[in-house]
């Protein structure tokens, strides 16, 4: 029998794709919140023997943790055998270690309530600074898919003369990576941090590739302030207008608006987290894991 | 040692009073949310070997849950014995049943994680609808308290001549052990609810009473429209306008404004979720529960 695939919160063209691709059945599920603030949550396919895949969207996590709680209590409830859990965007990988003391490590506390509801997870280059693999607090089964050949497969389609650009030291693998694919040069910059939206980058040597046409790539691109800084930076070092590509487009407040009005050509990113700048699909990277 | 208090979105003016009246110390913890939407948490009191209360404002709950399981799960690395929750308004009391084939419980999957979190919940009327008590779903110690005496307290200071009101069979209880212990009458009205928001009243005999101030009271105050039609349907029959009073002010939307522009008046409310019309302090009611 085929997969039932759930969506919480996720973008319906996505949610489409991968149910083409995955050979699943899209389930019927009434989901709203009353005037209080609860949910309430009906699912109306027959899920008896059945195995659950979950696409869930989960930027912007708090309000949508008990949501997904009650879709996999009720699932299990109603004879679902097993549920995996594509979270394309996977929060709470950032405070992996109290960097004060007293400080909550919400990694690991998000992590231990996540193995309580789900058999298997998936998801797209997540955060991994000082955890060096997801293993480290997801005891259930995990698949970390990285989205770099997509984006290589994009950059070799759209464009000539790529220089690949990391805003700082912890893309380098990224960009290296890239490059390579793309077979194109690259360039790591420094990054500066003061707070969480106060960054500075300072840009050596871009002048040497004023020919190429520069693309920054991050896994998320949050405030934007990196990819900002780093675009004036490289054109007033007399570099073309760069291209921004992130993985996660998390985009708080006005950052989206922002990067419009800097000196950018194109901003994109994968559909990881619904965006209007998504314009590379993850559908084929989640097709090839589950179904190979 | 003295316990520990905390709060999770509390109100201050109630957090300080129940710190005095428990002889607590109210704990430093740093509480905000990142640009995109994760929460940060640290704790700078000492806990180690000490108990811990936490005062949980949970209305609108879905986003105040995984702050409530950061603050557990760092309080128990911290070091502390115990935890007990103080949860004025209980919230996913509603759902106590499948209405309909293939909904989700979710007052039974909302108490099993509260469940694995704290040691003990305290809580003021609690919407016990077709559960007869917490113990159905809650397996950890609770205390259910019961607003009443204070509610009467309040009449029998401030309204002569009082006919407790209560709009539906629902309230009954409610309305006559109020009146018991203010020693007035009371009357009972009929109330037809078609979906959340549409409800209608009808209020006969309200004339026999015309020379009394009517108080309605009720457990929750959500979209107001029940109190709205009662306040209505009493002033057309020639009585009084009434005086409103719920112990949790909900007041979904626009409600709370509606109300005002209603023949109702004065509307007031138990402090147990944060709101303007709050003024009946609960702080006894807990104190003398903790501190008998």
């Amino acid at each position: 029998m085929k997969p039932l695939l759930f969506s919480l919160y996720a973008e319906p063209s996505l949610l489409n794709s991968l149910a083409q691709a995955l050979e699943a059945e899209v389930a019927s599920m009434e989901h709203r919140e009353f005037p209080d603030g609860e949910t309430y949550m009906r699912i109306t396919t027959k899920c008896d023997q059945r195995s659950a895949i979950i696409l869930a969207n989960f930027h912007q996590p708090n309000s949508k943790f008990l949501p997904l709680v009650f879709l996999c209590e009720n699932l299990r409830e109603l004879g679902i055998e097993s549920i995996t859990l594509i979270c394309p965007y996977l929060p709470y990988m950032r405070q992996d270690i109290k960097f004060h003391e007293g400080e909550a490590v919400t990694s690991r506390f998000f992590s231990k309530l996540l193995n309580q509801q789900v058999d298997r997870l998936l998801t797209i280059d997540p955060h991994l600074h000082r955890y060096h693999s997801l293993d480290q607090i997801y005891t259930m089964e995990t698949h970390t898919l990285q989205a770099n050949p997509l984006i290589a497969d994009w950059i070799r389609n759209n464009v000539e003369d790529a220089l690949i650009v990391g805003p700082d030291s912890e893309s380098e693998q990224w960009a290296a990576s890239v490059a390579e694919m793309v077979g194109c040069p690259y360039l790591i910059l420094e990054k500066h941090r003061f707070g969480d939206k106060n960054v500075s980058v300072s840009a050596p040597n871009a002048q040497d590739h004023a020919n190429l046409t520069p693309i920054l790539i991050d896994d998320i691109i949050s405030t934007g302030r990196t990819m900002i800084r780093t675009a004036e930076a490289l054109v007033s070092e007399g570099l073309k207008k760069p291209i921004c590509i992130g993985v996660h487009a998390l985009f708080s407040d006005d950052a989206y608006g922002k990067m419009l009005e800097a000196p950018i050509a194109k901003i994109l990113s994968c559909n990881t987290v619904p965006h209007s700048s998504n314009s590379i699909d993850i559908t084929p990277l989640i097709a090839n894991t589950l179904n190979p």
